[in-house]
């Protein structure tokens, strides 16, 4: 071990020419391996898969989404099972974000420009934030301590302080405003988070939109709170020009990386995103892709010439009567068992069993393609395995 | 063995007190167990599950509906798979139907009363039928040799006869006509199968309605053919009064027994009914309950005090905080790792796992109650053991 930060992350290797670095996340239920990808269990399942599929998929954790929550089932439901975990049969880690994300989306139309009214699905005051229930629009109050209660009762190992969730384009203005009441929701968190229990860690997040001097500031605060973690916010809702994405990396990690925390990417996920983010220092990012892409017949491939970098889309004519398995090579259940041209009839035929083969070869893709990157990390090799990947 | 039929079939029990027997369909793929239960894949799948699954339920074969076959993915794309074997990646015993159950269905409203007319979905001659795709609304002609060409291109262990389905109620005149047909269709389909691979069996089917007398006559000329197995058809569609169904089962078998060769009863699967019918001794049936109504949220169970018998409502609010195992001493892996509440949130939600959970449960339910049934007749005791399932 070179580092760790009060045991409860440890890094075990660093890149000599990047910021890359490997280690591991010691929760109360496992280990998380990082670099690590987190897929999205939004409704506390993996759409289509068992928690066993996706530990075998090389996953050491996944997100569930406390909004869902909030609502299906109910936080009082899974505090009578002793917390997800035991809800869903899924013994290892698991992260819980604040809420927010889904809340603050709700209002992003008008929320961005101007200030929010009455009439709107959501109105943030400096408590909180009220908004409409997505399933029977009623209306809902959130505050920050609201939600780590919340996520206490859900008992995820890493929890996601509230902050208010920004969409771009934004007034500066107005990213100012959002950032600053993150900051004093943030202490609020950490105020909850001492009444529950230790072995649930909880993340700071950096906001400030695509302002230089917003993130910057943002992440020096942030940085400078007992959080466990740290994770960089709002950036990453594809609505942002990509260029800006990295930038606002570029201006935060120098800030964040020194400190040892493990650090978590909000909402990021495609291949190319993952070694750009890995290379500056992320340890952690979590993201609907694999699952979602899958769904929709998006198979994960490396192979060369695909129009689409990184995934072809099966549903295809030409797949009809492709007797390969959908990727060369792959280990995963799919590939060893079944067909392009079974995948693309099931798909066709919207077969319950299109959406969980596509959905396991992808996260089998992500999980071992994390595999790939933890031991390039390891060997001192991360640049050239980057360049193997992107060029 | 007790007695064998061609090396296709081995009796290895009878039941002194019954008809029940206990056995093995032999097969280029393996054996089927008898008596067999045998789940429905119409579209070359058992919805949400993978062949692996639904052979680690105890399930030895499973059928595969022709007339969604030859539309899709169409049987030029089997063919070039290799048969339904090599394309879906089940490498047990298989079964198809001869497309006319899909086809005559779709007549059935006009059919059953009057003489079919041109405009109709469908239009019967002696020669086959003409119908009209569920999916493009072409007219397509199909007749005995083609639905048995087409099950050769599929490479089922186990073909079925094109015959002509009717359904309930219906005049007798017409349900004679149709018997006629089969009849003479059971010989053009023989004469095919000859042209075809030795390793595919061929069972020729039994009709004639609810009507006793073209029951005993279709028994007698089905049987004297030189048939691998033979079938009841036309009967449990539901539409029949119950009573009718073991009626005709009561008339047909004292003809169709003797003859050792396996005797299928098309479209049964209640467990009450494969009771009543290996009873009466029958080997196989086929059935979509445990699958379809899986997918519906019903639960396949023993537990007493059920409003319905042998299964239950898992959406019901009751079992939102229930943290039992949905079956209580089930072995499968739903009941192995999930609960009760967690499925009710699962299903409320519509989450693609919910149907995958469900169906795996069913298929071992009834997976493993046909391994009981087929060891009390080993052991004497089938009755014994109906009883105490039935009472």
């Amino acid at each position: 071990m070179i580092m760790s930060s009060k045991n409860f992350f440890e890094i075990y290797a660093l890149d000599k020419n990047s910021r890359a670095r490997m280690g591991e996340i010691i929760t109360l239920h496992g280990k998380i391996r990082t670099p690590a990808f987190v897929p999205v269990g939004t409704g506390a399942t993996i759409k289509s898969l068992t928690p066993e599929e996706v530990g075998n998929c090389g996953i050491d954790v996944f997100f569930v989404n406390t909004y869902h929550m909030l609502f299906r089932p109910g936080p009082a439901v899974i505090e009578k099972f002793g917390g997800l975990h035991k809800f869903t049969g899924w013994d290892k880690p698991l992260m819980t974000d604040s809420g927010g994300f889904q809340i603050f989306s709700l209002g992003e139309r008008n929320e961005r420009k101007n200030p929010p009214k009455e009439e709107q699905l959501i109105r943030v005051t400096d408590r909180g934030a009220y908004f409409k229930s997505f399933w029977d629009g009623k209306t809902v109050f959130l505050e920050p301590r609201d939600s780590i209660k919340t996520q206490q009762v859900l008992g995820a190992d890493i929890m996601m302080a509230f902050d208010e969730c920004t969409f771009y384009p934004i007034k500066k203005k107005y990213a100012k405003k959002a950032m600053e009441r993150t900051h004093r929701w943030a202490k609020i968190c950490l105020e909850q988070k001492r009444k529950g229990k230790k072995s649930q860690a909880l993340y700071g997040i950096v906001q400030g939109s695509v302002f230089k001097d917003l993130r910057v500031a943002s992440a020096k605060f942030i940085s400078l709170l007992p959080f466990d973690g740290l994770a960089i916010g709002s950036v990453a809702n594809s609505q942002e020009p990509r260029s800006k994405v990295f930038s606002v990396l570029d201006w935060t990690m120098p800030i964040l990386y020194p400190t040892t925390k493990p650090i978590h990417f909000l909402g990021i996920g495609e291949v190319e995103d993952i070694f750009l983010s890995v290379e500056r220092g992320v340890d952690s990012f979590d993201c609907v892709a694999p699952t979602r892409l899958g769904r929709m017949g998006w198979i994960f491939s490396k192979r060369e010439g695909l129009a689409k970098k990184f995934r072809y889309d099966i549903t295809k004519s030409q797949f009809t009567t492709d007797k390969k398995s959908p990727e060369i090579g792959c280990q995963c259940p799919t590939c060893q068992n079944f067909s392009r041209g079974y995948l693309n009839h099931l798909f066709r035929n919207r077969e319950l069993l299109a959406y969980r083969l596509a959905s396991l070869h992808n996260l089998y893709f992500f999980g071992s393609l994390m595999g790939k990157i933890r031991d390039s990390i390891k060997k001192g090799k991360f640049l050239k395995t980057k360049k193997e990947w992107l060029e």
